[in-house]
């Protein structure tokens, strides 16, 4: 089969043609038309957090995670204090890069398939007054629980306390204000529900503590604040930026906007979601979280229980018919998942969908069902 | 102009048609086929020097300093004790990047028109026993010099110090023989010599040292022991891979295996190299190194002495004919710099330079002659 699988994969998504086709051409990254790009791509970026007036935002290079550790490494004092509150996969990669680059850390578990307790880290603040700045990730994409963002935000700027939010796969689809929401620093990246291709993260540093950050980073690629300090000067990304990449995005905002911007791109998301949950509870699968927590970016289904279910298998099967599931990042239970986000609609979810059906058939699975006790 | 100019510019550099058509495709990162894809650059890429004995290759998102300092916060122990030595731009951001992350950091000046000299390595390492590790710049991109390699590998050898290697802009141009030269690291980038678009490094990291790594870096992202550990056992990338780049890297180094490999890339920028220079000594231009010590990759040419010249003028003058030039990076002596890489012949070296006569005229320059002294 020669033409594009689609992805229900939490990113690299799929993108469209006519993202793609803006990388068909070469760009000097020295040269005054690709500041131009980037200069654009950043006021864009500010107007869907509403941070014109509260935040910079400076893109960096590399994956999503790179922009996690750059946030950590240049909005953290080297005497700060982090506390990470813990519901997944995605937390515990924050604790431990904060860990690493020796920031005093403190972790907070919740379980997986509930949203941290914004009672819990009340506490937790009033208890511990060391605690400088606060580590919350939007969308867990590990489970895809959807954190309390506003609750969360609104103790910390009670408490005087610096939170980082990691809105990697909320980023564009839920809504972020910051005008009603403060936060020290925000980051996402290009290739999730913007749509854009993999290879460059930004991160929103609020005007108030940005000049407090020269210093703070021992790392001079994960340095937000030189990368910033350079940008504003030149125009010009620090080092080679991924040139590609950047256009790509580009072009990806620019039918972002078409679309009508986040509410579109939201409603958009929520009915793919809609279609997905209610298409594979008729074919007996259960999703793993509660709806009520659950955001419309990435469902994590039980596996079923019959025994001839391998998730390998599945995959291949469905991945036979064009589509790109994703694995379970769960130890406990076994699970899978599958993204609604990327260039797609509700038709490619329902032919999805289709596609699970005839892999349970492949595989001889009369249900999707899981085990009676889940 | 709704065509492509030629990229004049040491990365990103003109790229193949054909290596940005492979872009027009998504990807999953967690999907085998691109697993396939991770594989065989890594294959290619340990051909290219011979390593396939003595060295392992990790890629890494971001772009080519992203990967010298990975380099360096992987193979340098905390109380490692590095030498640079320091002949231009790309070496002082080497030292930097060092100091930043707290590795103890000694710089050794020479003059950024002369190699370095190994005599004077030698001695130095003779006299301070702390000396642990030296990084050399192989193509120092800052006025274009050639150093020693041979020499400063033999010599790190002979005393048992680490060597890191910067060979951005060497790496598949110029020779390296990973049987002959001894390196403990060599850092190069998708961008450069294998003309593929910007995005990713990759570091060649010898097998010998390697073990020896686990710990050594503070940064997650930057920790290319555990982007290897992990590598080797998923076949994947660790953290989200931008997949765009990788397949046009993969593309990019199907065409330099069949144009030949690394000679017939060395003979094609040769060839520029030649075409340049003789080109522009025809304008008047000359260059800013003397010929013994020029790489073919990229040239720094005196500013024309007469007074109207203005290197934006003369800059815009070359875009507007369809080539981009590239600014100088010294601070001592006005310069610009043209760079003889990516997917160009002599056939477009020879339009270049015609531009840059037709500048020349534009600006009302009758000569590219420097100022008498020069």
């Amino acid at each position: 089969m020669s033409h594009d699988r689609i992805l229900l994969t939490p990113g690299p998504l799929t993108t469209s043609l006519q993202t793609k086709l803006a990388m068909l051409r070469d760009w000097g990254s020295w040269d005054a038309e690709f500041n131009v790009v980037t200069a654009r791509v950043r006021q864009s970026l500010l107007r869907i957090v509403h941070g014109e007036e509260t935040h910079v935002v400076v893109p960096l290079q590399g994956s999503g995670t790179f922009s996690v550790e750059a946030a950590v490494a240049t909005v953290v004092p080297r005497r700060g204090h982090v506390l990470v509150l813990d519901n997944g996969a995605y937390c515990k990669r924050a604790a431990r890069l904060t860990t690493m680059m020796d920031r005093r850390c403190t972790v907070m578990s919740f379980p997986d398939h509930e949203p941290v307790s914004p009672a819990a880290l009340r506490e937790k603040l009033a208890g511990d007054a060391s605690i400088t700045h606060v580590i919350l990730i939007h969308c867990e994409t590990g489970a895809g629980v959807l954190n309390p963002l506003a609750e969360v935000a609104e103790i910390c700027a009670a408490q005087g306390k610096g939170l980082i939010i990691d809105a990697m796969s909320s980023f564009a689809a839920l809504e972020i204000d910051a005008r009603k929401t403060r936060f020290d620093a925000l980051i996402a990246a290009s290739g999730k529900c913007l749509e854009g291709v993999p290879g460059m993260g930004f991160v929103f540093i609020r005007k108030a503590v940005l000049d407090g950050c020269a210093g703070n980073s021992q790392s001079l690629a994960m340095d937000l604040h030189d990368q910033y300090v350079y940008m504003e000067k030149t125009g010009q990304w620090r080092f080679t930026p991924p040139t590609h990449v950047v256009v790509a995005l580009a072009e990806a905002i620019a039918q972002f906007e078409a679309e009508g911007g986040q509410p579109a791109r939201l409603d958009r998301y929520t009915r793919n979601y809609e279609t997905l949950v209610s298409g594979m509870g008729a074919l007996g699968f259960k999703p793993f979280l509660d709806p009520a927590v659950q955001a419309p970016i990435i469902v994590t289904f039980h596996a079923p229980a019959h025994p001839n279910y391998d998730f390998k298998r599945f995959y291949d099967a469905a991945k036979a018919r064009g589509f790109i599931l994703y694995p379970g990042k769960l130890t406990q239970v076994e699970t899978f998942r599958v993204g609604c986000i990327g260039a797609i609609t509700p038709v490619e979810i329902e032919q999805a969908v289709h596609a699970v059906a005839l892999a349970l058939k492949d595989l001889g699975i009369p249900s999707g069902a899981p085990a009676a006790h889940l």
